[in-house]
């Protein structure tokens, strides 16, 4: 299969500069690429590459020069553009055959939408909404009340708790669990109660969640999983969170309740965050973190606790001089003993 | 639907004062209840909200003072009995209709208790004995000779292992995994040979395990989580480990192997204990500490590596005055060469 | 039923010294054995029980000296010996039996090695080969084009996502998945767009993973676990990670993206390592520490950052000694004053 550069630039979204009659049939690195292949520059350490490579045509910076008559298309971000055509000649295989299969338990007065996949042994309750086009992969279990939008994926074993709603081109992977219970005791005398958890989930719009994540619903009204966050694997979100707009999680970070982080936050892995705490928007934290205050807006915190980034780097780099501190304050000790006793004389 | 304010005390387990034949429709937030809604005072802050609302009866604490006319119900926890009242105009629908799917498989030998929910796709190993009223969520998969309480729950996709004991009214959430082998290995030459695990784990009654949480089972002997001990989500409890008496563990903490904690800890997120420790009762830990040292009863610890709170605390007030410090010590540097410089004189 | 100390002593690759037809019934710990008991001695500090037992036998080092006649079985590692003679004495029953479940769903073109034990509601994609004596728990997902080498043991609940490659004697554990997508997003203005992952996960013979784990498919090429190498409970291996061969994790850790961990590492419980490090063989990494360089062979590194384990230790140390430091410098403060107050006069 030969696919033209031209039909290659229009799908990257890149800016085409040679001949777009030329054909392509495959991918490769910019050292190992050869005759009808395409490849690409993302860091200039490699331009030279550019000149040598047997490359056909090279996916390059929207501002690269180059003096080659090579046929290059010009893009912003150009790894990601190569991983578009990777996936031209690549392309995936559907998860699933479309259709209900007759395994598939699902409850009474559950609205299903056209066109879905929806795998063995999947469970799903009563009055459930699952809208168009929507993947449902083998023992998945959704509970009543549950409502799904359109084109969501729902990757194996995912359990979904009664009443969570879902937006559109959400997707799940295997093994996360959203909408359980938060985690709310009142102590009575000696012993814990439980505190009824009686709150939902909601994720919205072109969410994606990693897998095996913890998402608990609300003691009352909602934890929110806002549009286009992006939640890795491991991740714990307690109960009455907010997570913002476009907000990125790394692996393993966790929240405490009622703790809301604002748009674009960039958290790294490991983090943790107290309770009842405020994130601005486009706020960062460095991984590992314990965030114990709220953050402003645009300001990137590390450490433990968490600091402003210029802070905590200063403490730090103080903190490797501090065994040789001690040694020159031992000595100051004795030269000031020294003087102390000259000036009594 | 309509309850007497009179039943509502009763339920919440309140002093009533006021009339018990008003009839209440609902519930809602202090300052925005109206007419026939009952609604609590839980900080002080808000007492001023008790004479302006438009709730018909308010849920305040035991020794608060009003001059107001208006019907109270004196509780030690406000919030907590408003959320039992929540609960009373909101109950809760059953997780499952009772009885045993068709499509469940049970073992041989399996002695099922009465009045159990058992869902689609769950299966039971061989010699089982599932307690009276206890429900068993879709996908939840029980290994040979288990033995389960009455009024358990356990939700979606659970895995118990073999030989696993549970007591009476456990809630384990979805995704966790009861049993599994601890993390044992024998150094042979340059490789691992596994340490074969083939003791069990025993959670007795009133225990709650959260979503995807991890317990393995004992190399000999037991792992066991005891009465009323409360466990958050994705929580590590490795093998031959104990959780006493009415301890609350926060999520994505993990215990290594033969740790023991005592009764009523209060456990922080993401802690991590190191393996052999011994903690006694009434302990804490704050949240992501890393404990390498026994805990002595009613301690509280922080830190990395986690020491008395006071320790910590003024260790970290210690290391941000550091920076200043450096500057300080390098000025009397220079005062005390140039003292040194007279004083030779 | 009794087994012969000989049969005993050549099961656990012991040598014996004693009667080799001596009868033994079971084990015990070396305080309470009695008559045809065997024990074992590990901690020189309890030898002077070999003396006193009960036991009929005991595994001792290979280099114990002993003055009593009793039957002895001399082993590199007593503890693990005796582990292998419990083993003996109760030997584990199959999780499951051999055969496939009429309920498993085997999707086309799929080829199932002799001997197979498939449990319940098991689901296996399209071109998947498994391999001769494998084991597949119930409710385990295995996706298309996924291969699986001969005497595997999947558990309950297990999700292998479609193209991964697992190797022979492979365990994972209840809950764990296999080639989720890597964690990949390129920002386009303010909104992340979703990198296709469209490499593939593979798995080397002898590898144990343990509950819960999450490993990422690559975005190109692999991720990759090395022969023999063991995952504790709820780890994250991100994207075109690498662990070497009989690297052994503790659990909670996590690796960010196409990070390279070399043989026979020891990485503690809740470590987290940055992307794109390289770590050479044999080195350790202590319990939560927070890894941002990469590490060379044989050194052992601890902290947040971590530093070789040395270092880390000196400036805890100094640390500690900070609080009376600043007392010393206020201290010191005043008595310079003083000095620069007399020498000026």
């Amino acid at each position: 299969m030969q696919i033209s550069l031209g039909k290659i630039a229009d799908h990257v979204g890149g800016i085409l500069e040679g001949d777009g009659e030329i054909g392509i049939s495959g991918v490769a690195k910019i050292e190992e690429a050869g005759k009808d292949q395409i490849t690409f520059l993302a860091n200039p350490k490699y331009a030279r590459f550019v000149e040598t490579t047997g490359a056909s045509a090279v996916i390059v910076p929207a501002d690269f020069s180059s003096a080659s008559s090579r046929a290059l298309i010009r893009c912003p971000d150009p790894y990601f553009a190569f991983l578009k055509a990777v996936v031209l000649f690549h392309p995936p295989h559907p998860l699933l055959e479309k259709g209900i299969h007759p395994t598939a338990v699902v409850g009474a007065e559950t609205d299903l939408g056209d066109d879905l996949a929806v795998g063995p042994y999947v469970v799903i309750g009563k009055r459930c909404r699952i809208g168009h086009g929507t993947v449902l992969m083998p023992g998945t279990v959704i509970g009543d009340d549950v409502c799904i939008g359109d084109q969501c994926v729902l990757h194996a074993n995912v359990c979904i708790r009664e009443k969570t709603r879902i937006g559109r081109r959400v997707i799940i992977h295997c093994g996360s669990v959203v909408g359980s219970d938060g985690f709310g005791f009142a102590r009575v005398g000696q012993k814990y109660e439980k505190i009824p958890q009686t709150g939902i989930v909601v994720i919205e719009d072109d969410v994606e969640i990693g897998a095996n994540v913890t998402i608990d619903r609300a003691t009352l009204g909602e934890t929110r999983i806002k549009r286009g966050a992006k939640l890795d694997n491991l991740i714990q979100i307690a109960h009455n969170c907010t997570v913002g707009e476009d907000t990125v999680i790394a692996a393993q970070a966790g929240l405490s309740g009622s703790t809301h982080l604002g748009k674009r936050n960039r958290i790294g892995g490991q983090v943790g965050f107290a309770g009842h705490l405020t994130v601005g928007d486009d706020a960062a934290v460095g991984a590992q973190s314990g965030v114990d205050k709220s953050i402003p807006d645009g300001e990137m915190v590390f450490g433990y606790p968490a600091r402003p980034i210029r802070e905590t780097m200063r403490v730090m780099a103080a903190l490797n001089r501090l065994p040789d501190l001690i040694r020159e304050i031992r000595q100051m000790r004795e030269r000031m003993k020294a003087l102390e006793k000259k000036t009594r004389k």
